[in-house]
Parts: C-alpha cells; structure tokens; sequence
C-alpha cells in the first residue's frame, strides 16, 4: 500500500503542532579542517536538540540521487517524488511565482539559434543575458490565438515559459527540443491517445507566429518546448492527513510547491529571516503544520563559499530559541538536500535530520551533524517517511489493526 | 517480487532449529532516570547475547505506524501486513479463542441503543458490562436460520462477534454500523459483484430477528455491525519456507493468528511462565520454528506500571539460561510493538530485537536496549524482514541465482 494511502486511512485529530524547519541544502562534505559545514559551525542550540531528541539521515529522493529542489521538497512533503511527478512547465511556473490555474497548461521554452535551413545551431542561443530574453518575451506576448488566453514569461537567460489557459485543456506533448543541434525542431505531437490533440494544434499555430515574430532577431530566431503539463493533481495535505498547512517562505519555488500540496502559503511582511520568524509567530495559532523554509545555506554552497554556509547555519542556531518559544509538539529541522561548498552544488549525500518533542525517544547522539547523525535513532531513510515520523509524534494519526 | 515468494522460492531443509521469543510490547521509552524499561532491567544474560549476537530496532509495520497486536504479530511472522489483511470479524474470532473454519464468515458486532424510530441514539449502548453483553448474547443465540450454523460469542463490555457456518458463503459485506448517531443503521449489502448475496440475505433476516428479540431490551436494543470476512487465506509456514512451526502462548489473539499462519498452537498445561517454557521443552524435537510469545510486559506497559515493566523483563532474563539450554540454532528476542510506560499505550516507537547464533555475524553492541541497539547490525528494518534474517541464519534457505 502507498505510504500516504496508509497514513491516510489512519488520520485522527490531535491539538497538536509540527513545525518542519528546512535549511536549504544543509547538507556538507568536509572543508579545509576535516569537518562539514554543519559540524564546523558554532551551533549550541541545535545540539541540546540532538541530545535530547533522535538524529538521522534522509535521501529525499532516493538513496545516490541528486534532488533537484522539486523533488526534493516533495519528498519532505511526504510525496514519493517518483509517483507524484511535477511537470517541469508546472515546477518553472511555480520557481518564477506564477499563479498557475487548475486549468493551465504550461510549459517551459529555451531560445534557440536557427539556420535559414531551419535547423537548431545553438540549443540555448548562446545563453542570451534576462534582460534580452524579457525584450522578446514582450514581443511573444503579440501572439494571439482565439478562444484562449496565453500568457509568457522570462525565467532567467534563455529559460522562460509559456501557459496556455482553456477549459478541458489536456497538456501531454512531446517537447520539441530534439536535444541536439543540426536538425530541425521537432513538431508538438501528443503523448497519449489523442486527448491533447487540441492543444498540440493550438502548439503548433502558436509556435510558428512565435518564429515569424522572431524570425530577423539573433542570436535568439526561435523556441525549443518541453516539459508540457497540466496543473500538478496531488493530493493535499488536508486531504491526505487533515492537516492544516502553512508555509513560510520566500524562495518563490518552495511557494508553488507548498501550492500544489495544498498548503497556505504567507510572504507578505517577509523581508528577512528575522521578519519571516515574525510571520510565523503572526500565524502560530492559525495552522497544525508549518513548514518554514530557509534559503541562504544551499546558495552559500552553490557560491562554494563554506564559511558563508557555516555563517548561515549559525544564523539560524543563533535564532533556535526564539523559534522553540512557540513550543512546537514536535520540531524536526533538516534539509532538502545537501549542496556542500567543496562541491559548489546539489548532491546526492544524505541530509542529516534531528527532531525533538516529548514523545520523541532519544538517541545517543550529542551533537547535530552528518557524522554524529550516522548513529541516530531515525537511521536512514527515505524523507517521504518523515512524514509518518512527524504525524505519530505529534498523534496525529492512530494504530494500525487492533 | 513479494518477499515472502522469494524465501518461498528459495527454500531448503536444514536440521536446525529457530525460536523467536517476543516480548509483547517490549519497547519503551526513557522513565524517571532517563532510561527505557529495557534499559532500567538488570538484563545480564540477554546483554551477553547482545554482546555475541547482533541487534538492532524493527518497525513491525512501518516507520511511524502503531501497530495493533494483529498487524504486530503478522509483520513479525513475515507478513506484510498491509498486504495480508485480516478482516476484524476474524481478528476478535481468534482474539476470543473461538475456533474459526475454513468455510465460516466472522463479524463482530456492538451492542448499540436505537430510539422509537429507528435511529441510533448511542453507538456502543452506554457501553454495557460484559455480563448483560453475556446474557443479551445467550437470548440471541435462540435466532435460528435453515440450512447454516450460527455462532454468537461475547468479546467484551459491548463488543461481540458472529460466525456463519455453510459451505460456499462469501463474507464481502459493508459495515451497517453508520458510524454516526441519529440515523438508522446500514443495511447489510456487499462489496463485491453479488458473490456475496447469499451472505447479504441471510445477514439481513438475522439482523431483523436479533432486533426483534433485542426490542424490549434496554439500553441495548440493538446491534451494528462491521468487519465483515471470510476465514482468512494466507499462505501457511509449510508453504512458504517447509518449516514445521509451533506457537508456545496463552492469549488468544496470537494463538488465532498462530493458526491462520499454519502454525501449530500448544497451549496445554500452560498456567505461568514456568509451565509455558515446560510445553516448549516438551516439544522441542517436534518443531524447527517456535515462536514463544510472553504478555506482562505489553500489559504493565499499558498499565504505565514501569517497575512491573521492567520486573517482566528481568523474569525473562532469568529464564534465558533455561531456555538457551534447547540450543536453538538461530534465538531472536525482540518485541512486537513498544509500549512505553510512560506512554501506557501501543506506540510507533521501532522495538529492539537482538539474535544470536552460531551464524550470526556479531557487532559492537554489548547490551541489550534501545538506544544501544541503534547502533547494532540489523540496523532499523520492517518486521517482516526478520523472517529473511531467521531463515537464513538457520541455513533454511539457499542461493539466489548462480
């Protein structure tokens, strides 16, 4: 039986309150002195909450696989990122804060380079500069097809994507981008049996008025589409576990994610990480589950800055009695995948977890870190079962059989 | 490929011999000194078989999940238990100790209270004690219908079951207990394509002739009724692996779990502890697997009594020269769910298990308890994994592939 089928089934009601405190790409590799990012930062705070709570690590996807943040959030949300696949037009529209429609089917586009032959000499034209792309984007947005309302953006460089708004519109085309230079693009055709025929006709019409509109511009003459879907239909968060959700994020692809699962999202006031602790305070009483999202470490470690990254863990220990003042029945702070300096990107190591609450049974870990959390209670694991952790801790879901 | 069909393909005959000891409800979590039940006991003989053996921590169902007795005890027979579904109506049969058949449809029923027009005024009748349960059973008993047999047997305060004996009934009916007040009960219709609508009539003639006899009676002038099954179809012990398995325990509800697994129930001349290791030495050279099950610690953990808790466990530990005195090739001790004193209830909490052999491959544990068994070679593993461990310890299955 699927995991959250199970847990499901087993939903109870309990006043009680998880607080979900993720650290963007926590996890590390060992720096200049033989220890992680976290283990090399100054983190009191954390630690009493190792010793006192359970430790472990989590493969958000799976075990040797490099989650992209999609996928990765899914498997904190307790999705299996496998089985609840967001399509990458649903997950660009959700990264640049769109407000994609239960309706919508979206896309996302690369420009590209064509020859008069009207064949693809430059995949990513040249990786054009934002404020390029925003020009043609405006001059796409020309494009009209009755009966339906199209909407453009610019993601960043040669990245943007495209949504296509119409009742009963089914998204399931094969991309154009042939993925390799020297052919001509490829034609929208549909994946499945016919039920997306017309969108793949509306694709095909709109797509040729987009390369006559940017037929005379260079390097950027044409588009390369993939990744067309329809709104992501998972199940949320109320209706799997009764649940209700807030997120506290600024980050705007934490914020779609959060949309899809159903969980209320708050930004507004968010200016900093001390104005988002603010929000959620604001918000305690409101909200069962709350998952609080901070960004600064996984962009520490992409800039392959490791005494930035340790800066930002200690920002946030530093900020630990604040946020505990709330008194969360069960608190679980981890990441969504580890993005260590020394790799300057995401990876595939597991994320070190600690949760703590009084029903929680401790381990004998002492500190939290990747190492110490090796030897944790919660062992390791997939993070679409923190979930289960979470939801037994807090009694929110009730026995098994008699 | 299901587990068990893998072992199943795999098995081989060995002459050596398997004892599985639970400790129902073994798990714990830390009391006034900061240590588990386990952990507090004075455990000399079991943390030598730690010390030898390997350990580590089983959730029975799955992570996070509590398990009741039933699902418990599949997980640790090898079952997973959300494949192996035993419906309630079979569950209390074998929790009473009533001796199901092949051919019969169980059901459990409460006693509830219904107003003049037909509503439910009270779901479990204030719940009755178990004496008027008992003579309100015993006037039910006079309903009759010809041509099938006809079983009633109190469980508990307002909790009872029926058994319908014929040859060929299938039991796939909905529940009639509507979960709610203020509405008349359900009728008792199938789940299925009609296979079962010999059992559907016949329940709804019964049905109407218990209200008949029940009508003047108060407050329980009623009965809803759920967990409608057949005898359940699981593979036996024979089948799976060719062991020829025994069941050394006293309470009915493994017993009957003991029998739908094939496995073959001593229960004869067992009073206490002592008589109960008497009937396994008396037939140890009839058996290669016996799983000995051992209640007071499940019961003092539910009665949040940690000092009798930890008493149980140190009677067991007493015994274990005793018991290692049959030099089973293969011992396993471990529980089939925790139930932390302090928490005096089943709970989610994975439970420690530890096994020893002359196959087994030792590590670094030296006690036996939860927070050292963490540490242990197991690792943290679903229960229905420990069949694998058991099997292949005792050379009881061979290769997989060349």
């Amino acid at each position: 039986m699927e995991n959250i089928k199970c847990l499901s089934d087993l939903k109870t009601s309990a006043d009680t309150k998880i607080l979900l405190f993720v650290m963007d790409g926590l996890g590390g590799l060992p720096g200049p002195k033989g220890l992680t990012e976290l283990e090399a930062a100054h983190t009191p705070n954390m630690d009493v909450l190792a010793y006192n709570g359970v430790s472990g690590l989590m493969d958000t996807v799976r075990r040797g696989i490099t989650p992209g943040s999609g996928p990765g959030h899914l498997g904190l949300f307790g999705y299996n990122p496998h089985t609840f696949f967001i399509g990458r037009g649903a997950l660009e529209a959700a990264g640049i804060g769109f407000d994609l429609q239960k309706i919508d089917v979206a896309m996302r586009f690369n420009f590209c380079s064509i020859d008069p032959d009207g064949n693809i000499t430059d995949r990513r034209a040249g990786r054009i500069s934002t404020e390029l792309n925003e020009k043609l984007v405006e001059k796409m947005r020309a494009v009209s097809i009755p009966g339906i309302e199209i909407h453009v953006e610019t993601v960043k460089e040669h990245r943007g994507i495209a949504i296509f708004r119409k009742e009963g519109l089914k998204g399931n085309l094969h991309d154009t981008d042939p993925q390799k230079t020297g052919v001509a693009p490829l034609k929208p055709e549909t994946t499945d049996d016919g039920e997306s025929q017309e969108m793949a006709d509306i694709a095909e019409r709109w797509i040729s008025q987009i390369y006559e509109i940017l037929k005379n511009e260079s390097p950027a003459n044409g588009i390369l589409t993939r990744g067309w879907c329809n709104y992501p239909e998972i199940p949320t968060y109320q209706e799997l576990y009764g649940l209700n959700p807030a997120c506290i994020a600024l980050y705007p692809m934490y914020r779609g994610l959060s949309k899809f699962a159903g969980i209320k999202i708050y930004t507004e006031g968010i200016k900093d990480f001390a104005t988002k602790i603010a929000v959620l305070k604001d918000v305690w009483n409101d909200h069962d589950y709350f998952f609080f999202h901070y960004k600064h470490t996984d962009s520490a470690g992409e800039d392959s800055d490791f005494d930035r990254k340790v800066a930002c863990i200690e920002e946030v220990d530093r900020a630990m009695p604040d946020i505990l003042s709330l008194k969360p029945d069960v608190f679980a702070i981890t990441g969504d995948h580890s993005t260590p300096a020394v790799y300057g990107a995401h990876s595939w190591h597991p994320v070190p977890i600690l949760m703590s609450g009084k029903l929680i049974r401790p381990d004998a870990v002492k500190t939290f870190g990747e190492t110490a959390a090796v030897s944790g209670g919660l062992g390791r694991f997939e993070a679409r079962f923190l979930i289960n952790e979470l939801l037994a801790a807090s009694e929110k879901i009730t026995k098994f059989g008699a």
